[in-house]
């Protein structure tokens, strides 16, 4: 059996790219870090890598991470700047023996050393958002948080290896240096090969108050369905966020377990999410949290037609 | 009841002067950063705030969380330069609604326009230890990788209110831009005042690959002694590690729950804590691990004059 499953619909094209390597029995590092790319390659997808939003300094920082089920290998970098693959990057720091998340200005210095390819990841596109939201912003009182999109994924290879990765700029309009749950182990992954993965996309601020993916890949170890863990984890958080703080943030999981099983939760309107499967072409599909279960419909062509169609629609400077 | 545990000798000075905030009935946040505070201003410990040891680079990078059981709220910064107590940065930064955790020259402009003080932390003494190392790398090749002694602590207030906090300078000679766990959530600390927290120190990369401090509070959570649940912890990510990696770094956490009793476990020789409670004046002691259970012995007055004293010589250029 071999999988792959990620958070949004913008994830699509990257997992029949991983389909073709996961079926040609290839690793699922190899498969997971191509399918990331390129969400991260993409300029239209405003959240993830190249054309990604900039922060209040009209910046892009990005955060990237990478986990290995085998060994239990982690990487990650946060707020690095002016890289084309930060998820390439994080890969690479998942083979060091320390010094596996680095930040800022010393993750710049290391790709650099390393070769990664540099790259302006600021569009003409991006820039437009950015003074379209500062107008907003002065004109009226906006919460500058909307979007926060992470592509977030977990892959099973046929030789029963498991990987986890994800990609984000961020909030939209964040302060400088900001890190959310993405590159952060337990919150915006997690995964164990002899288990499963999952991985988490929203509010990242509320979703590491849970660690909310290692929460997941433990409820699977107990022999629950990737389904029924994603569910309990998800609504439990959400519960104890609204009890303790009047209120959650968005939290959308995906997860699947080392029989290529998967599962979804969110507590949001719509969330979509891509999967593919030895069984299942690669999918798009629609889920709603109703009263705690969650309900996945495939996405219809209209819907796909217009995503794509108001994804890459003339932006107008304001 | 109220309560106070921390890793390592070094912060009994720390919890003395929060039990006696706690005797009064005062705040569990503020109890808990007066105490990191006094680790962090004392310039014989190198590897927290004042005198912590530089990075490859010979800059003090400094890393430092905050959390409050009651709401959940994090606060942290990472790779943070030039500022005297981190752990006030993090704690403020808790209070923010999205941001919480910021890096690098993001965290320092905020902690700039907040008004925190400005301290350069890198001492004449942390000078003496980085030009000694590198002295010795170049003659033998040496690990440069010892001495990760992060302070964190647990507290609980007579209000029932339970606190969280690490800081540390991280691994010496790490590179630029290194981020452990002591500012990740579920891996360096964590804490719901409806069951109690937990706090870790050994490696970094390592602790993060089990979301240890999270799963001790969830064992917690499920009715076992903080005791119970620190050895359960420690000896399965311990065994985990080994099996799939052949060897486990440095790992040792802390912990108590909300009805002030605590628990220690370690997998090193001769970890050393610090607690005092309502019933408890402030005592360090020793652990081992011997067979999965770990002891505690009460520190022999000959052992503090000593650790003391190592702390203190004189420190001679090689």
């Amino acid at each position: 059996m071999w999988g792959i499953i990620a958070t949004w619909r913008m994830a699509v094209e990257g997992i029949s790219e991983a389909s073709h390597i996961l079926q040609e029995k290839g690793d699922a590092g190899d498969a997971i870090e191509t399918a990331i790319k390129a969400v991260e390659d993409f300029p239209y997808y405003k959240s993830v890598g190249y054309g990604g939003l900039p922060n209040e300094e009209m910046e892009v920082e990005l955060d990237a991470a990478y986990m290995d089920g085998n060994t239990l290998s982690i990487g990650a970098v946060a707020a690095i700047k002016d890289f084309a693959n930060p998820v390439s990057i994080a890969r690479r720091l998942s083979k060091e023996k320390v010094n596996n998340i680095l930040v800022g200005e010393g993750a710049e210095k290391f790709a650099h050393k390393e070769g990664f390819e540099r790259k302006n990841m600021l569009t003409d596109r991006a820039k437009i958002h950015y003074r379209n939201r500062v107008k907003e912003v002065r004109e009226q009182e906006i919460k500058p948080y909307a979007g926060h999109d992470t592509v977030g994924m977990v892959c099973l290879d046929q030789q029963g290896k498991m990987t986890s990765a994800t990609s984000t700029s961020g909030l939209f309009m964040k302060k400088k240096g900001r890190v959310g749950d993405s590159p952060i182990a337990g919150s915006g992954f997690y995964v164990d090969s002899s288990v499963g993965g999952a991985s988490a996309t929203g509010l990242g601020e509320d979703l590491m108050k849970g660690c909310i993916s290692y929460e997941i890949v433990r409820l699977m170890a107990e022999g629950m369905h990737p389904q029924a863990a994603c569910e309990k984890a998800v609504n439990q958080l959400d519960h104890r966020l609204k009890e303790r703080r009047g209120h959650a943030g968005d939290l959308s999981l995906i997860a699947m377990n080392n029989k290529g099983e998967w599962g979804v939760a969110t507590n949001i309107e719509g969330f979509s999410f891509a999967v593919a499967t030895e069984n299942q072409e690669p999918i798009v599909y629609l889920t709603k949290n109703k009263d705690g279960k969650c309900i996945h419909e495939v996405a219809s062509q209209e819907w796909l037609d217009h995503y794509m169609k108001t994804r890459m629609a003339p932006l107008e400077e304001k």
